[in-house]
């Protein structure tokens, strides 16, 4: 990878003497800004390029190359890179699209490509990229015009770029160099034939240069590389901030999870990004802008805001935008309160957001005050100060001296044109031009502040033993429920029967009223077929509804009866939903949602990757807006603590299952009142559906 | 309101000879902008400030005076405009703080004047205020530092400002001006002591400079007037674009209705917006974006948006984000389709997104074709091209030359930075420079391109009748529900009793199972005291019932008891909460929500301003997440046109009440099987609570 991203000596074959074309562009950048390592143009067209000697063919090259950049055609690439190998090059860059994107023939191309890569153990990046940048020993091998365009930093920079499209890459590049940040790396990963995503994400976690890493993700082709490099990033506070496309139907070209509507893909990397402390950004501009904010992860800063304006408008604007995107701006305490009111005027405002008043600002000394007082209160974590133009400027001085005092998140938001803008930038102080943008990336930005320190999961799976593993698949709900008590599912007063005469003899054990259904491996969705009575009252009740589920499973060809299965019909506080599926991507993935109908039209469901404790599993729950239900709203707080422990045993079967097992699902789960714990209503376990081709985008 | 806005002559008492001082700063901004009108300082201390001869007193200055500007203390403001009123002055404008903002003593300063403004017809704008400019003649009237740091336009423009802050004011017009936005009027309206708000909307609505109102508001003092203005801007084809604060508890210091919890201020705020054709903004620099696309509404455009790029990724992201606010990417028909298809490579996308590719940038011909294309097909109302820099640059011509011959909106973006976009903004192209900005900004004012033409609601309202008017309040279920028939409410199978034999013998004529409710005009809530036995299944039960209730309404002490309400057990595809308040400023509002506890928890809610017909109110259902479950989601379909009838009659009630009814609500409102109509299962209607002081903020 050194060879790839930091080389020593480059060659570029299908060099060109037109910087207009993709064998031109990385020379004349390469000698523009002044790489210092060695460059070989190899063309047998030209004796001299850029002022550099060109050479007929890389065998002619007469020093060692660590990275060769093929600008030649699809179909003369692996051809070309077995010579470079052979005279001893480590890495190389290919242009040419045709690949993997352009059909069979592009495929087959693709193919023998990866076949040589492993062979040879050559570092491949591509195919149909636009190259990279190190912007801090000026290494270029892209064809991105964007070098040109946006001025040059002066210095080393520790932004990297990676993203699965050069012109994203270029884009956000262009929009992060306007806004003044020095980048690191600028590398766009093409088909990823060789090398994917995470593992350039890896080298960028042990990378000294790299700090923050701005991506763009497509499709992640290894999930469990992608949380190695995540951890790794984490723990050097490292931070990866992330736009993926694809969240819509329209937008995506990615293959849905068949097995798991609750589930879709946007929802699990959602929640992926969450748990690997990941930001997810929206768009370049406000990726840029985070970028910069995370520049500053060294100050402490949090979700609680004290916002200071000299407007009250401003400040109830300001107020309403920060707590719609779910920060806070708590009410300062009375003792802060009282000294900030010692110099603002009745008709400013000192609870939060603080009005300081137009005058106020005239006064350097009382500002200085506002500033530290506000840079040391143990209430908040975080100080947004509003002052448009000339009114910043005045307070210029005291900003930049309270945060050279205090390490904490000072931001300052001027939509005029405040002169003061870069010095503060130099002192440490978030500086903004827009009240929206401050916004949309404070948001995020703090709440990562938070949890970035937030211990890992562990992906130690749990072992599988001979013991636990289903006997066979499919089975039915009563080998389903059995199986989920191994892992901490509470038993259920349930019981089979396989004849009218044992159902009659159960129901008298379990007591009425009672629920009766279907016993059948094949038959996955009961109620879907009418293999569901509820409420039997009695005796005959039973005998009725042995009769009727009897015929109903008779209606399904082939489907192997087992009986019935008995339930003593029960109340709760509510109903969850809890399944485990298998995500493509990241693998097991544990769903939590409020049941029933309305789930679906809400979406009221939390995601995360297996392994859940229970102390998560709390969490999921309160994501839930429906969650105040089983807090008590209106009505009696239900088991919270056993719903935990029955959905930590979900995602406990899930990991000890076999791959064969797609779904295990549990839905509804009753929650009964508080210390009455939950009840199973039904237990589904599905087998792995094979899938179709996952796609490229 | 022309004196004000549009003077002839100016009068600025305590006019100072300092830049820096609000007595001086607006003299420098009439002279050296060239205001052609006459100017008349007035202070003792000069004899001559800004170039000007002063004068010593207002009676001194020569010439008729249209407006007088007073920038002095509040104190002597009142006899200070006497004396104008004496001397012809028509029109004031009051600098001066201290007034009803500022505790007792200021709230009689501003009594007095307002007593004055009453009694001389004088118009006087403040106090408490900025000032204005009249951008168009150059009259400025503001101590607005921001005419000074911003680069005054060239020429005339369109745009208004109206504020409830001098401070958003010149934040939104800084902002508009580096975007090139050309403005009229700069007006910000402080205490509104005796113009308010919707005053200023009704001039600006009839001034033929204005086209498009940019408003700032906190609080609307006069709802009905409002909505007047809102319908006169709609006939002229001229926009309001708003941004409202105080949506969040934290800034909003305006008192809530207490009485209607689902109807909280922000939300019907919201629903006025929404019906009045206004666009709700978010931020500045999006209000100054959506204002620049409102330049542009003579061309046609909505919500389904044809997105052409160079590149797979921007394709999917823009996919993503319009898509998630709402617009849509309608796939492209099949003969256009192939229309493309034979310029664009196979590696490119001829659905939509539309990805061109990067080569097609250089064949103008084939982008001209796909332009023209776009800008023809009934298939989409909007065409937005997402380029960067150079690649836009070199699509320019053809972008310019489709704007001139097609009339539908174009909406180029460019992430980098291309050379071409005043000229595309002068061929009638939208352009923006960032993604984000360009999906928040269309995304709203596409929608309003949709609904500009949609008729007003009329607010003729229902004449009350005598017959009409509830008989006393507060009053039963009973006279509530009767009472509700008359404006079309279905008659309900239900009947009072007010002894346990009449209730027997109405429980046998209307047949088990069934529901028994205490019948009292003083209680409203009846679950809660345990008012209310569901399911009672024979006379034993009625019996046991009617004690119970009996009971339980005497534990109320001094409620009048009138006997039981009973009902037959009903069931239903849903159940709806159908309710009618009167918000403080917008007058009767109509509440529809998906009934139940998880209601409130999901928020799932639609708000109308009365009068709804059966049209909106389906529209209002639609609203509702939950809307899938009346049109058999799952189950089957419920009777949505008995609903929609069901709704408009409670609003038309409200709207028929006399003022002391402060709030109806049907709850739950059942909604049975398409067919079988609906069921009132609860009716209330409750006095109008005295409010407390709406406050100001």
């Amino acid at each position: 990878m050194d060879a790839l991203l930091d080389p020593q000596s480059i060659a570029l074959i299908g060099a060109s003497a037109d910087a207009g074309r993709i064998g031109g562009l990385p020379l004349e950048l390469l000698t523009r800004f002044g790489y210092a390592g060695q460059v070989y143009p190899v063309n047998p067209k030209y004796e001299e390029v850029f002022g550099l000697r060109c050479w007929p063919e890389i065998e002619a090259v007469p020093g060692p190359v660590d990275l060769v950049v093929l600008a030649i055609g699809a179909s003369e690439v692996t051809a070309m890179l077995r010579r470079c190998h052979a005279r001893g090059v480590r890495a190389a860059i290919v242009y040419a699209a045709g690949f993997a994107e352009a059909g069979e023939a592009g495929a087959r191309l693709q193919q023998t490509l990866e076949a040589f890569a492993a062979e040879s153990g050559m570092a491949i990046a591509g195919p149909n990229c636009m190259g990279f940048a190190n912007l801090n020993t000026q290494a270029h091998t892209a064809f991105a015009s964007v070098f040109k365009t946006a001025p040059m930093q002066q210095g080393a920079g520790s932004i990297s770029l990676l993203t699965q499209s050069g012109n994203v890459c270029a884009a956000v590049y262009a929009i992060g160099r306007r806004l003044g940040l020095a980048f690191s790396h600028f590398i766009n990963t093409g088909n990823e034939a060789c090398i994917d995503f995470s593992r350039y994400l890896e080298y960028l976690a042990q990378d000294p240069g790299t700090g923050i890493v701005l991506g763009y993700i497509e499709q992640l082709r290894d999930g469990p590389r992608f949380v190695r490099a995540c951890q790794s990033l984490a723990r050097q506070d490292k931070v990866l901030i992330a736009l993926k496309a694809g969240t819509t139907e329209k937008g995506a070209q990615a293959v849905r999870s068949h097995t798991c509507a609750l589930a879709g893909d946007r929802r699990v990397y959602a929640a992926a990004f969450e748990q690997l402390n990941v930001i997810q950004a929206d768009d370049f501009a406000q990726m840029a802008a985070i970028a910069s904010l995370a520049q500053l992860r060294g100050r402490s800063a949090g979700r609680r805001v004290a916002v200071i304006t000299m407007s009250g408008a401003l400040g109830a604007i300001l107020a309403d935008k920060f707590i719609e995107a779910g920060l806070s701006l708590p009410d300062l305490p009375p003792e802060l309160q009282a000294s900030l009111r010692a110099g603002i005027p009745d008709y400013g405002m000192v609870g939060n957001p603080v009005d300081v008043t137009g005058n106020v600002v005239n006064d350097p000394h009382f500002v200085r005050t506002v500033l530290d007082a506000l840079a040391r209160s143990p209430a908040i974590d975080t100080v947004v100060i509003y002052a448009p133009g000339y009114m910043l400027d005045r307070m210029a001085d005291a900003l930049a001296e309270t945060a050279a005092a205090h390490p904490r998140l000072l931001v300052a938001i001027d939509t005029g044109s405040a002169r003061c803008r870069d010095r503060l930038r130099q002192a440490g102080v978030a500086v903004f031009d827009d009240l929206g943008l401050a916004v949309n990336s404070l948001a995020p930005y703090l709440r990562w502040c938070e949890r970035r320190r937030r211990p890992f999961l562990t992906t130690a799976a749990v072992a599988t033993s001979g013991e636990r593993a289903v006997a066979s698949l499919p089975c039915s709900e009563a080998a389903a429920r059995d199986w989920l008590t191994k892992f901490g599912m509470p038993a259920q007063r349930v019981a089979c029967a396989s004849s009218v005469g044992q159902a009659v003899a159960r129901a008298r054990e379990l007591g009425f009223p009672l629920a009766m259904k279907i016993l059948s491996p094949d038959i996955a969705h009961k109620t879907d077929i009418g293999g569901v009575v509820l409420n039997v009252k009695d005796e005959a009740g039973v005998r009725d509804a042995y009769d009727t589920l009897m015929e109903a499973g008779a209606r399904q060809a082939g489907a192997r009866l087992e009986g019935v299965l008995l339930q003593t019909m029960e109340r709760g506080v509510a109903e969850l939903i809890v399944g485990a599926t298998r995500d493509p991507v990241f693998g097991p993935v544990l769903t939590v949602g409020l049941g029933g109908v309305l789930t679906e039209l809400y979406q009221d469901v939390s995601h995360r990757l297996l392994p859940v404790d229970a102390a998560m599993a709390h969490d999921m729950l309160r994501e839930l807006k429906a969650y105040p239900l089983l807090e008590g709203y209106r009505g009696p707080a239900g088991d919270v603590a056993a719903a935990c422990e029955a959905i930590v045993a979900v995602g406990a079967a899930m990991l000890a299952a076999p791959c064969e097992v797609g779904e295990i699902e549990v839905n509804p789960l009753l929650v009964r009142e508080a210390g009455q714990g939950v009840a199973v209503l039904d237990a589904l376990i599905l087998p792995a559906i094979a899938r179709g081709n996952p796609g490229t985008q």
